[in-house]
Order: C-alpha cells, then structure tokens, then sequence
C-alpha cells in the first residue's frame, strides 16, 4: 500500500515541478466546502432589529460563565433570565451574584437537557454558552434554529463540519453568532489594531499569535474541586493533537489583515512536538504507576502552524499548555513601515528608526494617540469590572451595545468559523506530516466584499 | 497536466489517510543522498595532526575578511600568508592591519582565479573564506582538495549539491571543513549551551532561532562605495525565495538539539509572504522609475520554516532582511523544566516558577553560574577585541585553539551542510507550497554515533 502511495506522489511530486507555482494548489490537502442551500444568502454585517433590553440565558456556569453572569451586572440593558450548570452550586452562586446586586433572579437549571429548554422559550434574545469545546456549535446551532442570538465561548466549533453548521444556520435563521474571542478587545491588541487601521505599519505583510499558557494543574485539576467539568479539556488532549485552542493568537490577527473583509486564508501547515509535559507532569503529581502516568495523550507539548493568506501575507499560530514557560501571546505585527510586539515586553518600532523599539515615554504617547476610541470610551471602567484585566467586559460591552441598538456584531459567524477551522486543519496537517492543508472560504466568494474592518457606532 | 497531477495527489492523500503516521514519510518531497564512495568514511571527531603555528590564507577581504584579518593579530600560533580580493584596496587594507602591529607583510592577490594559486601553495595550513556565498563552496572544495582546512563563512553551501560536495570533500582529504558561525559563540547562546547540557531546561523539546536584520540599505549599497562586491547579495534575492540565509538561528539551536550528535533534522515545511519590502525601499530611494524598483526580487519579505527532528523535537526558523524592526535572532528554548529567550530582552524561566522570567539578580546569578567554560577563559578580551561583541574572536580563538593543539573542531563539516542545506529546502517547500520537503541526513547513517555536542580541550 505505501509503495503505491510513494509512487502516485512521486509522480505528483515530479510533475508538479514543471507547472512552478500552480502547485502550490495542486498539493494541498483538500477541504470540504458545502455550496450554500438554495434562498440562502451571506451574514456579512448582519444587523437585526434593536433589543432595548437583552434578555440573556447563561449555559455552563464553571470558569467563564460564572464572570459572565458578574459582568453582566455591570452591564445596562440587560436582563439575565436563566442560569444552567450541571452543577447546582454554580447555579446557586451565579444567582447569588444576580441577587447580591438587588437584581431580580434568574431561573435554574440543571438538568443535563435543560439548555434545549431554555432555547425554546419564547422570553430570551441572546443565548451565552460557556460550556465544554464539544457543545459548544449543538447548542449555538440549536439556540439559532429557536430564534435566539448566540454569543459562544472559543473555538465555536472544533471541526470543518461544525463550522459549517454555525456558518449555514446564521445563515438560514439570519441570527447573530458571535464568538467571544476576548483576546480581540485586550487594550494593547486594539490599540495596535487602530494604528493599523490607520497605517501606522504601511501594509501588514506578516502576523503572529499563540496560545502559551501552562495549564498542567488546570488541566489535571479533578472536575469535584472545581476543575473543568467531567475533566473535559484533558480528555480532549488525550484524543487530539493539532492546535485545539487557536483563536486567542488568531482573532487579533485576523481582525488586523482583514481577513474575509479584503483577504482570505487559503492554507496552514502544522507541526507538532512529542507529547512529553503532560506524562512528566502525571507521573511527578500522581506517581509513575497512575492511570494519568500511563495514559496517552495526543496533543504534543508545542504546535506550531503556518497560514498563507490570498495577498501573499502570513500568520504564525502556536499552541503550548504543557511547557514551563511564561505565559504568551505573541501578537508580533510586523508591516513595512513599524512593528509592534506584545510578548515578553510591549514594543513598538517605526520607521525610520525601526531598528529599535520606542522609549518608554514615546511608546506612553503613540498608546495615548492610537488607543482605539472603544477602549476610551469603556476601558476604565472595564479595568474596574476586570475579567483578564477588562477584556473580558469590553468584549460584553460591544456585544450587548451593538444587540441593543441593532448594530452588526465586532464579530461575525464567519469569523467565529475562521478561526475555529484550525482545530481540525492543524490535527489534519499534524497527521500527514506538515502537508499543506487548504483552509475554506466560509463566505463562499464574499470574501472581498466588505473592505476591511469596521466596529458599529 | 495540472489535473493529472491532482487526480494523482488525491489519491496518494486519500491513500495517506488510510495508513497514518506513515503518511508522513509518504508525502515529503525527497531530497538527493548520494551514497558514500568506496573507501571512504565519516570525519565526526575528526583530528589531525596539531598545528603549532596555523599559516592562514585569508580569501576575500571586504566586510567578514578584514574584520577576520583584524582579529587574527590578537591570536597567537597564527602567521598570515596571503591576503585575497578583488579589491586591491582591500588587500592593502588588510596589509596596513598586519604592519601596523608590526606583523610580518603578507603575500597579495588580487586576480580573479588567484585564489586557486593560494590553495595550492604548499606552506598554507588554514583557508579563511569570506567571499560571496556561491563561491564558499567551490573555493572550500578546492582548498580541501589541495591539502588545505577550510574556515568558510555562512552559509558554507548553497544547494544540496554544494553540501554534499564539501561531506564528500572533506570525508576523502580527512580535512577540517568548518562554517564560521559565529552566533554559536554569543554569551547568552553559549550559556544556554552550557545550561542545556547541564540539563537545566529538562528535555529541550523546541527551539526557535531567526536572522530578522534590516539590510535594505546594505543590499542596496553600490559595490564601488564599499557595498558587496558586484552588488551580489541583493542578486541573489532577485534571483531565489525561501531563507537563503538561516544559520545564524539555526546553529545555536542546533548545538543545544545535539543534531547528528544523537538525534537529526528529517523535514521541513517552510512558507514566505509576499515580497514588498524591497520594491518599496527602491522606490523610495531611487525613484519608481529606476530599474531598482522595476527589478524583480524573487525573496519574500519574511520566510517561516519549521523542521521536525527524528526525537520528535521541532525548530522554527525565521528570515526577514527587508522589514522595518528591531534585529532579532530570537535563540528561543523550550524544555520540560525550563525556557530561554534572548530577543528582545534576554530571559529565563525555571520550575517551580517558570510562569514568570527570572528577576534582574536571579539573572545575573544564574548566568555567572552557568557561564560557558569557553566564554569564562576567553571572553574578557573577545570583548576587547570585538567583532559582534566578542563572539566573532571566541570563535577564531577556538578555531585555531583546536587546530594548533590537533582537536576536533567545534564545529564539523555535517554541521556545516544540515544548517546551510536549508537555503535550497526551504526554497523547495516555498515553491511547491509549503509542502513538506525531506532532509538528508548528511552522516549516512551516523547521527546517533556521537552521543551529545562537546567541545575538545
């Protein structure tokens, strides 16, 4: 069977080189693109009719949900109607914090189908999912499929079938389904946003993000202490490698090169480490016998993978939960007049004198002139709030604020399964050895047609 | 043709999917590995005979060559023979240096086939070659072949075909051929070395090294005003894409992977942006009607490479000469108790308290602690001397250390070809779309003979 195999590459291989650069086509691994059903038309800057009050249901109450539903109460026009865990404590706590507030309280769940009751009601507009990765696309899709708007924590989906189930049922329900990439409205992501809005880096050739966070305890912490619940996301790492958790690098990236708003990302390859921290970290904490010792996990400790996009630019994503190293984002937007540079220090450089990094007094004044006008406008008070330092409440913010005025959405579903694809396309790339895997054009065509991004007003 | 090609690689992909793993060595593009002649054998610890005093050729003297020829007057054991270029200013130069410090004159050359004349004398130990790159390994060949030992600036090979060239060559005339990496010998590289070796970072499972250098100007800058000679660094840009320049990054990782020492590169996937930085730059500088900024330049501005070892380890390699930043080699490593950065500031992390970078005094302790040996006897006066801070001596120092006292060097011939053998691989990958492009193992066979990187004393 190899032989075979090695032959008919061989000859591709071998052809492929007297046809130049349209190999670059010819050699990917294909993806699977769906034509959009008949009467069905594109979400791009979706606007629906203004909620004044956003009556919201909160699904999984664990890490996420419960500074969710905190948020909220920070929020105006809002009105939580509905609590659901599987775990009754975070219920009751997550009510707690509603009625400490002198905010009327919200109805319970906990049934483990209870979240298709709450999409059924006929009294809620925006349904916020914080569950596990895995039901994170049956309920946005079931909520969407019930008329409710979705707000869903990241990755949306964790496979090319998912996404296009976000992506064709926004499509069909016209409801909004945002993916709460927060990581998009840190305040030095968004500054370095509006100075590319503003060409402050000429054109944006090449861009970076990651995921390096060391969650070994996390991840090996039991669901009964407070743990991730049924300890889902080690069990994801036991059956996957890849990069399972892109979009935190991604989506301040992508927003940045106008990714489906003038450009569009055609294909990633992905490598990966041995899978080495995890084991070591099992068998230190649980003893060389444990189950958790002996146990296969996947995901290799570092993944890195590599995107070209239609313009000729690239994006570099990595992925590390296991190595112990200081936490990491990267968020490195490299154009042909500046620089700029997130992780380890925040540095900018710009032309001419790019070839060092702006004194802590010029980089005090270019944040101050380029601090985007969304941040101005709610930064001290998210800092207040907090959530990763007021991200988190920006991002809630903007969500509530664009619902409530019937503005499309920072984010849209295309977006959401942008950067979500890289679940599935890196394990793909992964397990064929770094071959170039093609990455869909979930506008189907559109991609061009908005130029560039814009944030409602 | 095309669709022939693409019936043929969708079956080999869907073929791939069936048998896993191995796909992965099914679907890399292979490279040429010439088996080894007859009565020949691997030159790994190779020593000869020692040199009491090392009579050097030096062949080109413009930027690398005079600033060698400067360093070579603080060496002792060492005689300069014969002083090459073009330029026969450059060579008078050269003289002034040796005279001024009242050293014996040297012979010079200034014909374009001369260096040929110097590789046959026969009262010659040491070729230092500083020339443009196509000529480094014609001109080490030769000199091997004529009983020489070669020191060969980066990178000492061009093509597949070039690397082989110096293995076979050195392997039969039992001749050191070593590539003047210098990076190797930068402090915080060696250090790093040093803890790495002393298995501070646990098993380094990633590393990352870079050449992100601003050299507009420089690859711009007419041969007559003192520029490359022929203006032949910018032509090769013109003429070849992928990273045609990737030691400087990838060598120090390579020392601290113990590649070919234990463990071996097997393939990469490399991608490039579009290149813009060099238009722009001619358009700017000698207006867009000049023939500079009507030239094509095949180079992207920024080239990513990533290359799986045969433990299961991976190295990202980036080059960028064109974008306005700050110089970074980056010289990143990961291991499972630890992690080192050098750009843009230098840092360390060590469990338990890996999740932040050693503070200011923890820094200067623990790189007091593990200075390199090398660095600790000679790197007061490199830095005196100078070249790049100190290492470029430290690097001198060792080679003619080695060669007067019959050591192996620092670094052999195979290191010499894995880590220039990148400059036609990557531009393999990047021409067939990143696709995953096979790396010979240049020891045929002997990658795991030598157990571990240690320097002779």
């Amino acid at each position: 069977m190899r032989r075979i195999v090695y032959s008919l590459f061989l000859l591709a291989v071998l052809a492929g080189f007297t046809c130049n650069q349209s190999v670059a086509q010819v050699k990917m691994i294909p993806t699977s693109a769906p034509e959009r059903p008949a009467g069905q038309a594109d979400v791009l800057n979706l606007a629906c009719d203004p909620i004044p009050t956003v009556r919201i249901a909160y699904i999984g109450l664990g890490m996420r949900g419960s500074g969710a539903v905190y948020r909220s109460t920070f929020l105006e026009g809002v009105e939580v109607k509905a609590l659901c865990d599987l775990n009754s404590d975070y219920v009751k706590s997550a009510q707690k914090t509603l009625t400490d507030k002198k905010l009327p309280a919200a109805d319970e769940y906990t049934g483990s189908e209870d979240w298709k009751k709450i999409c059924e009601r006929d009294d809620i507009d925006l349904v916020y999912i914080c569950t596990d990765w895995l039901k994170h696309t049956p309920m946005a899709v079931y909520a969407m499929e019930h008329g409710k708007h979705v707000a869903v924590e990241v990755p949306a989906a964790m496979s090319i079938d998912e996404c296009w189930q976000l992506v064709n049922t926004a499509e069909k329900t016209r409801k909004h389904c945002m993916m709460l990439e927060n990581c998009c409205y840190d305040f030095f992501e968004m500054a370095t946003l509006n100075m590319a809005q503003q060409g402050v880096f000429g054109e944006v050739i090449h861009g970076e993000g990651a995921y390096i966070h060391d969650l070994r305890s996390l991840n090996f912490y039991p669901s009964e202490k407070g743990g991730y619940q049924g300890m889902w996301r080690l069990k994801y790492n036991e059956e996957h490698t890849g990069n399972p958790y892109p979009t935190h690098g991604l989506g301040p990236i992508c927003q940045i090169m106008n990714i489906h708003r003038g450009d569009k990302m055609n294909y990633l390859v992905s490598m990966s480490t041995k899978q080495v921290g995890m084991t070591e970290y099992a068998k230190e904490t649980f003893g060389t016998d444990s189950k958790e010792a002996k146990q296969t996990y996947k995901v290799g400790d570092m993944n890195t993978t590599l995107i070209q996009t239609e313009k000729g630019k690239t994006i570099l994503i990595q992925h590390d939960v296991t190595s112990p190293r200081p936490y990491d984002r990267h968020h490195v937007v490299s154009g042909t007049k500046g620089f700029a540079q997130k992780y380890p220090v925040e540095g900018i450089a710009l032309e001419p004198e790019a070839h060092e990094f702006l004194n802590k007094a010029q980089m005090d004044s270019i944040m101050a002139l380029y601090e985007h006008p969304i941040t101005k406008e709610v930064g001290e008070k998210a800092r207040k709030v907090g959530g990763h330092g007021g991200m988190d409440f920006i991002m809630d913010y903007r969500l509530i604020y664009c619902l409530r005025n019937g503005l499309p959405l920072d984010q849209d579903v295309y977006d959401a399964a942008e950067w979500s694809c890289l679940t599935e396309l890196t394990e793909t790339s992964v397990k064929n050895g770094g071959a170039p895997v093609e990455i869909p054009d979930f506008t189907r065509g559109a991609w061009d047609k908005l130029k560039g991004l814009w944030f409602a007003e």
